[in-house]
């Protein structure tokens, strides 16, 4: 297995009654906070009027960006960036999913930048090696934002959706309450749940690395925790103890812990960013729709026996089949869960999208290598017959 | 479930050829280091001559504390402490296993104290809120030290083993590279491998508290690891996947994230630091003794299940046995495992203890509150007891 470091400095406060920390930790920062949010859904359960109280026992002077988008769009990252450098923001409190955090690391960042263009930092044009702190207040089990060091913007300009990341983009504080999650709705449940699973295969379990084996066995259990505890929350919203533990695993899914030692390919996720960047799709259900394929063209003997023990391990999948038989039999339990069980639509054409832009696509989530490489080598031209297998 | 916070701020660099790192980290911190390390196993290892060549890459000014007992005393914390203050030390560098490392967290805090013996902070007579910065580079998986925010120290005056906390006292940056543990030998490997699963058993998974699902279940993988690979770094001593997963094991069975949201009841290590006060053994090896016969004391138609459940889920017993006749298979299991394989002796009398201190120290283990709760209750009587049954 490689070397690695791991080092990660988020503090977090997790559960029912956390909030009231947040005057405490805020002030920490300074006086003047940015906050910044998606579509109102803060105000239908609370939550904003929550926050403000807390900023005001804090004294804090409020800034506000409201409107983030579900695939947070440059443009409204620079309109945040703008603000922090105009008004001079000490701290950036998001309030909201993972788009909204990672919308907020990219106005982070920008706000330290000379330029007024986030998209030079995404592109790699420019390079900023500051960013101002960042809270979050998390409202959907998803994207891990609240724990890692990335995000990702959508360039509706240019079709393109592409990940900013630092080290320093980590929120220093971030405040998990599952409760917060209660008003998710069924489609977002299962949505987010695909995401956490994918992230745990695409940035660990499989790839061509050795891996450390208790970290291999815990992802598993990660992903069993998903599996049961996803269709629990689709069925009683209001159930604590599900809603924490999609909650948690979708922090650990992505905070750096399960992949120590192991470089992330992120092979569908490259795949899945073209769809949601062309098409504005929930990015867990473009990746539900995604992994099953991408599996089933990937399959040959090298690959079946770690897709047979993720079935064995995760999806109840007879330890006494073949290789072969093993992994298809996975592959089969994993669209059962994902379309049957969490009740997403399973090809794209469910979701209006048709073939016209899959060539594009297909190139362009091979760039800038030309290839996709890991756990399995795609060219553009797989990536297209992948594309194809989804419709 | 109850809320809770999760904080872990060590940098942990991981790996054959990460030591090279020390120097710019130390650097970060200051000057002046104080080395502080054991009975000269680092430098048979060549390892103190690695640490001495980054120092000097650092420029740092060198100061030495060898000879750090295996239950490190508190008259040689208090010799650490005095050497910081006449000579204004910076960092401390702890060299070593868990010993080494509790040791240093203890000096850190004291350098800070106006006074001079550390016993007034670790029996509560004094409150230290600061510490110097401690680097540690890692020689034993076991204690967990190396990325926890506690140590223990022994005074031998009173024969009392008391632990020190503090939120501060977690190491800035530790270094684990699985080489350094190449040459521990069979019984402090068994030793130590015992103790990383205790740390399990006794602050989370035998608990009366509600539990997290995902982390029983992380709990269980993280103790499959140590039964997978103790047995193999004792027969292969330079197997470089099994120490590795036995490092990493060691630091998550105790950093925090294995007991989100459980309090830390502890009621083995209670009763077994009575033993190391007293007899000065070595830690893990009295918790081999201690942990089965504690289970077998307070078997009952509650806690059966649990104790069942570890059986079934980590050393393969019949989950088809009824919850009593399940737990009784676990305890043998256990004990076959800490005895046969791991080669532990299994009664207090092969270690040259008898029963003339029980009473007292079965009193001292139940202070302050008179008895031990959590998992199960136990009286002085009931310590007594079980240390009878560990004769």
């Amino acid at each position: 297995m490689k070397d690695f470091v791991f080092s990660n400095t988020t503090k977090v406060y997790f559960g029912k009654n956390q909030l009231h920390h947040l005057s405490e930790e805020i002030s920490r920062f300074g006086k003047k906070v940015l906050l910044v949010y998606g579509g109102g859904s803060i105000k239908r359960i609370g939550l904003y009027d929550k926050v403000i109280d807390e900023l005001k026992k804090a004294d804090m002077i409020i800034y506000e960006l409201p409107g983030i988008e579900p695939n947070p769009h440059h443009t409204t990252v620079n309109k945040g960036a703008a603000i922090c450098k105009k008004e001079g923001i000490d701290v950036l409190l998001a309030v909201g999913g993972g788009s909204t955090i990672d919308a907020t690391k990219a106005i982070a960042a920008t706000a330290k930048y000379e330029g007024d263009d986030c998209w030079d930092i995404i592109s790699g044009k420019a390079f900023v090696p500051d960013n101002l702190p960042i809270i979050s207040v998390l409202t959907l089990s998803a994207t891990g934002s609240e724990m890692d060091i990335g995000g990702v913007i959508s360039n509706v300009e240019l079709n393109e959706k592409r990940p900013i990341f630092g080290p320093t983009l980590r929120p220093n504080v971030s405040f998990l309450d599952p409760t917060t999650t209660f008003s998710v709705s069924a489609y977002q449940t299962a949505s987010g749940s695909v995401d956490i699973m994918a992230h745990i295969f695409d940035v660990a379990y499989f790839s061509d690395q050795e891996e450390m084996d208790m970290l291999t066995r815990i992802q598993e259990e990660v992903l069993k925790t998903v599996v049961k505890y996803a269709p629990v929350a689709i069925k009683t919203p209001n159930d604590y103890e599900a809603r924490a533990n999609l909650m948690w695993a979708s922090s650990w899914a992505l905070n750096g812990f399960l992949f120590s030692g192991i470089s992330q390919d992120a092979i569908c996720h490259m795949i899945e960013h073209e769809l949601s960047a062309f098409y504005d799709i929930t990015h867990g259900h473009g990746l539900a729709i995604v992994i099953p394929k991408w599996l089933k063209y990937i399959l040959n003997e090298n690959t079946a026996s770690k897709i047979k023990r993720l079935g064995v391990n995760v999806f109840g999948v007879d330890p006494a089949l073949d290789s072969m038989d093993g992994a298809n039999a996975t592959i089969g339990a994993m669209e059962d869960f994902f379309f049957n069980t969490l009740g997403l639509k399973s090809r794209l054409s469910d979701l209006g999208i048709d073939d016209k832009n899959f060539a594009l696509m297909a190139k362009k989530s091979c760039a800038p290598k030309g290839k996709l490489t890991g756990f399995s080598t795609l060219t553009p031209a797989d990536v297209e017959n992948i594309f194809r297998l989804c419709l």
